[in-house]
This record gives C-alpha cells, sequence and structure tokens, in this order.
C-alpha cells in the first residue's frame, strides 16, 4: 500500500476563535512532522498576529500556493492579503469572511489533487454566511462545493464510539417530518458503508435510536418509531447489514450499551452529540462521509470564550488529523481489495472453508 | 430538627421487571435500617418468586396495612391476593395491574401520613395504561392523585449534578410548542425554589439550554432561543434569579460546563437524561418536585434485558432512597426557618454586615 507522507490541508476557521492557536500547539510537536505535511489555509498577518499574542515560538513557511509545499515545514498558503482586524472572542463580518476564503482556496486545491485530505478548524456559522456561503455548516457547503451524490454523513468519533446524525443541522421542529423511511434507509446504509471503507470493520453492527422519549413508550409519545425507524432497520437486517433497535437513547447511553455496537445512528443532532461530547472528553473528531475528499475536524467551535487565554487543549485537532490520514490510507486499502473482485474472495470471507486448499481434504465432515 | 427515622414506601414497580431485585439487594445491608424503614408496597407472593429465583436470603415482614409496621424489618404491605403471573424480562397486562395495584395503595398511604417519603421502582408504562392510569407516567400520574397546585418538575441528580426537564413526556414533534415563556418561567422558578428548598443550595446559579442545534445559530436553524428563551432568562434574572443561557446542549456537556451550575434546565426529554445518564453512572436519582409528598426513583427503567438474572445493581435504588430522606429533612428545615421570618434573617442573610451586633460598631468603613 501506499504510505507515502500526506499533505493535509488546514482551513484557519474562525480568525477570532481558537484556530490557529489549536494549529501551532499542534504542530509544536516535531513528531507531527513525521506523519503529515501540514498546509494551512489562512493568512500571514492574521497567523502572526495569533502567535505573537499567545507567545507560542515557531513560524510559518509562507507559501502562495500548495505547489510550493515543503516537507517538514509548517506551510501557510495565504489567501488573501487584506488586513483583517482581529477581535478575539466575537464573530464579526471579517473573520467570517476570512473563514470562507480560506475554505474556498482548500477546497480548490483539494479538487486540483494539490492536497489529500482537509481538516477545518471551527468557523461560526452565522459570521460565514454571504452570498457565497448560505449553508447551515461546513458539511452542507462541502456536499455542493465537492459534488457530493448524496448528501453527506456527519460521524462524530472516537476511540470507543462512532456517534452518526440521521438529520443534523436542522431546526428541532423539523426533525419529526424529516425522519422518512428513504432518509433512514440511506443513512444506514451510508453508515454501514463508511464503516468498512473508512473505519476499515468487516462486519459493523450499528444500533438506531429512537425519536421520541421512551422510544415513545408503545404509541403514548409519539409513534414514528412503530411506523417508520423499527420498518426501515427490520428491512435492512433482512438485507443482512447488521442493525439493531430503535433503542431509546438515555437508556442507551446510561446503560452503556453503545460499548457493545459499532456504531450509533442518533436522529438529531443534541440527542447524538450531547452524549457523544459528555463522553468524548477532548478526543472527539467529527468525520463527514460521503464526500469524495477526506474531510475531518475537531468536534468543539470556535470556543470564543477562551480565545487569545492560551488555554485552548489542541487535542481535537491533532486526533481530526490522525482520523484524516487513516480514512485516507484506509480508502485506499479498501478500494484497492475491491477493485480486483476475483482476488479479494480469500480478504472478504473469514471463514476456514473458503480458504484455497492445497490438497483435496478427504475424510472431513 | 426532627431526627425521626423515616418511613419509606417503596412499591414494587412492574413485577416482571427488577424491582424486587433491587429492594432485595439494598435492603441486604443491615446498615440501610438505620436510616429508615422500608415499607414495600407489592404482593408477598410476587416477593416469595422473586426471592426463590434469584437465591436471596432473608424475609419480609408481611402486613395487610402500614400501622402495623415494624421498625428494623423490610415491611411489604400485601396489596392484592391475587395469583399474579410473573414472566420476567417483558410487560403483560397482570404486571402493570400489579403494578398499579401497589402504586395506589403507597399513594393513599402517603395522603394519610402512615409513610413519610415515596419511592417507585420502575413500571412499564405501556403496561401500566388502564382506565385508572392514564398517564404518561409516575409523575403524572401523582400530580393528579396528589392534587399537585402545578404540574411537577422531573430532576435527575447525582451528586455532581442537578438537570431538569422543561418537558418531559412529550412526543418530540410537540417539544418546540410548548417551549413558550409561561412555561419556561415557570419551570426556573420551580427549578430554583426546588434547589432552595428541597436541596437546600442558598443562592443556586441555573443553566438554561437551547432547543435548536448550536442554539439555532443565530436564527439559521430555528430561532426559540431568540424569540422565548433568551428572554424568559433576562427577565428572571433581572427580579434576582441567577439563571443563564441559554447555552448548546452538545457543547455544554462536552466542555464540563455542567460542572460551573447548580443545576441545569433542558428543553426535553433526551437532551437532558441521555448526557446525564451518560455520565452519571450508577447513581442518578429522579426527583419530582412540586409534589406535597418527597418522591423519588431510580433513574433507569424496568431493565427487563436483565429481569431474573440476578445482575441488577441497587446503586441508583439505594441513591433514591438516600436522597428521598435528605429531601424530607431539608424541606422540614426550610419550612421551619421559613415560617419565623423575623427570626430567620440570620441565617438566610451571609454577609458579615448582617449579623446582629453586640456592641456598635464605630468607626468602620
Amino acid at each position: 500500500m501506499d504510505k507515502k507522507k500526506l499533505r493535509v490541508a488546514i482551513t484557519h476557521g474562525d480568525t477570532n476563535g481558537v484556530g490557529y492557536e489549536l494549529i501551532f500547539k499542534t504542530f509544536a510537536e516535531d513528531a507531527m512532522f513525521d506523519i503529515c505535511t501540514p498546509v494551512v489555509y489562512g493568512s500571514a498577518k492574521v497567523a502572526a498576529y495569533h502567535r505573537k499574542m499567545l507567545g507560542i515560538a515557531g513560524n510559518c513557511h509562507i507559501i502562495s500556493s500548495a505547489e510550493a509545499v515543503e516537507e517538514g515545514r509548517l506551510n501557510l498558503v495565504n489567501c488573501f492579503d487584506e488586513e483583517v482586524k482581529v477581535e478575539l472572542g466575537r464573530p464579526t463580518p471579517e473573520s467570517g469572511q476570512a473563514a470562507l476564503m480560506a475554505l474556498e482556496r482548500a477546497v480548490a486545491d483539494c479538487r486540483d489533487g494539490l492536497v489529500d485530505v482537509l481538516v477545518t478548524a471551527p468557523i461560526c456559522k452565522a459570521a460565514i454566511q454571504s452570498p457565497d456561503f448560505a449553508f447551515s455548516g461546513h458539511t452542507e457547503y462541502l456536499a455542493d462545493r465537492l459534488e457530493a451524490t448524496v448528501p453527506p454523513l456527519m460521524i462524530l468519533c472516537n476511540s470507543t464510539m462512532h456517534v452518526a446524525l440521521a438529520t443534523a443541522h436542522l431546526p428541532l421542529s423539523a426533525v419529526p417530518a424529516a425522519i422518512t423511511p428513504e432518509l433512514l434507509d440511506g443513512k444506514i446504509r451510508q453508515l454501514y458503508e463508511a464503516l468498512r471503507r473508512d473505519f476499515r470493520l468487516s462486519a459493523p453492527r450499528i444500533a438506531v435510536l429512537g425519536l421520541n422519549p421512551h422510544n415513545g413508550d408503545d404509541g403514548l409519545m409519539g409513534s414514528e418509531e412503530k411506523d417508520v425507524i423499527a420498518p426501515a432497520i427490520a428491512r435492512l437486517a433482512d438485507e443482512g447489514i447488521p442493525c439493531f433497535g430503535p433503542f431509546p437513547a438515555d437508556g442507551f447511553f446510561g446503560s452503556g450499551a453503545y460499548t457493545r455496537f459499532d456504531a450509533v445512528l442518533a436522529m438529531y443532532h443534541d440527542q447524538g452529540l450531547a452524549p457523544f461530547k459528555a463522553l468524548a472528553m477532548e478526543d472527539g473528531v467529527n468525520v463527514t462521509a460521503g464526500l469524495p475528499v477526506v474531510r475531518t475536524s475537531p468536534d468543539h467551535g470556535t470556543a470564543y470564550d477562551i480565545a487569545g487565554h492560551g488555554t485552548a487543549s489542541p487535542a481535537s485537532m491533532r486526533a481530526a488529523i490522525y482520523a484524516a490520514i487513516d480514512i485516507w490510507r484506509n480508502r485506499a486499502a479498501y478500494d484497492e481489495e475491491n477493485s480486483h473482485p476475483l482476488e479479494h474472495l480469500y480478504h472478504e470471507r473469514r471463514s476456514e472453508s473458503s480458504r484455497p486448499k492445497s490438497t483435496p481434504q478427504e475424510g472431513e465432515a
């Protein structure tokens, strides 16, 4: 398998948040340069401001194009020359615009193959809105710009859990109507595929949560479980996709049941993310499945409340970079195996009986 | 203060679940009899069945009325003589009916003052439905039968957290419309009062969560935060009730912000309970504030999947009993202080300047 050192595009995110702090702290460890070549998409001036203000030593290799990237250095593609006023701790039109310019440039370079994977620092979704960005988040923007053939799937993961969202950035009032048989069918298949291809789990088991408190208590508090969710699970299970449920969300996380599945499909944002983040501590990563480019991000926001304090933990950013690299390699290995269907029969089937036999096995039961 | 040993009414809950196992395991520790006098509301026959099946030694003091309660024994008020077929691990009409008969008897004895506090073992809400029980849960039933003057407030707590629910047993689709200024005003006041009276926190700080993902991201994904929740918080904060927010649920639990508040008001069931149970481990307790009787319960359900296995942990049941006793004493102390407004000025005000001064303090700034 190709073990080349990957080029990791990292956008600077909202310039009034903790983006640069996370990047500087992550690459303050020399070992990071052994596993990847970072290509930050940002602004030389804003980066210098943050570095000085935080008192973090080091320097960036400022370049005007990713074609000039050098290994072993913290490359920074200078995406714009305008002065951007940094007002730490709150969104401004400038910080949103700066985030967008870096993101656009990074996405263009992903499309052109100048970088291998994309890691995005947090943005403020309200500040970044503009005629060029009318999306509810990174995920939706990237689906559009990278021409995803299906809506992407948001998966939060750490070393012990994968939590995916059937619906993500919707008002709570729009969630119940969005939970349709077609949606669930698509999301469960997409999650199953991502677990196999991106995470290399050969027979992943998926738990699906209910929508209502206590799964609706047999119809007393909502009937979506009986009418929509359970039938969708049953159809896919019949097809051989190992999915189970629905499970009431509170008991599922409270009893530790999540440890007995490879992934969980939550019905909506807070149902999955509130318990995930409560449990994941610092190393949670957001993975966007279903894009042609590998994209990950830290699982937290701009952290305006501590921007500039120097106290932000880079653990989630670092985990996001590791995850992006792992997923790129997993996909490559999966795709290589699956491009030779005759040869990989042996890899796919685990039973001893499918091993090629060198001699006739007589007398076996 | 009155340090009498309290009589704790404990209902047996759904007879096909883990109720009896929790009760037997809890009172297998002799020390429990030093802190309370248990009065189980159940069935002598069903109790005997469970005890034999689980192989737990000990015996109950079977009585026909709580007037015959004896200290130091596991009293069991035999609420019915019918045979009840025990079918461990699944709800049946019989198990629901048995739960209801015990609950009705316990509530009657609470009203008559024969017991001091009420702890309920888990029921199956679908199985217990009948002409006599058309409620979405214990909480709603008790509010009706005990003639609560306001709808009760569900508070989940353990040693580090109190999480209350603005809405509880509603279909998810009914939640957004239920979040009104009046509801929030009432629930925040009720929570504040419960923290002061039931938990004896003199100046509790309350965090209020948002309804939509990321608090609606400034209106991109729902506007209830701006239109309803933030104004309700502001009005009460102006009045001097220390409430804050709204906070997005995922970041709030993910960043550990919950450790900086005395309580959290979640907008709906899973938003509060999924992260609470994920974090609370085994010692979570459900407290019903706003009833004339102190009522607590374990924070888990009937646990049909392990009923009869002998593996159920009594930790939450035990914590529920401790909490009920603490709350009874807290209320008594609070009410006593507040019944003598002139005398308790000194207790309530913490500032040194409010201490009675024995001599004139001249020359003080």
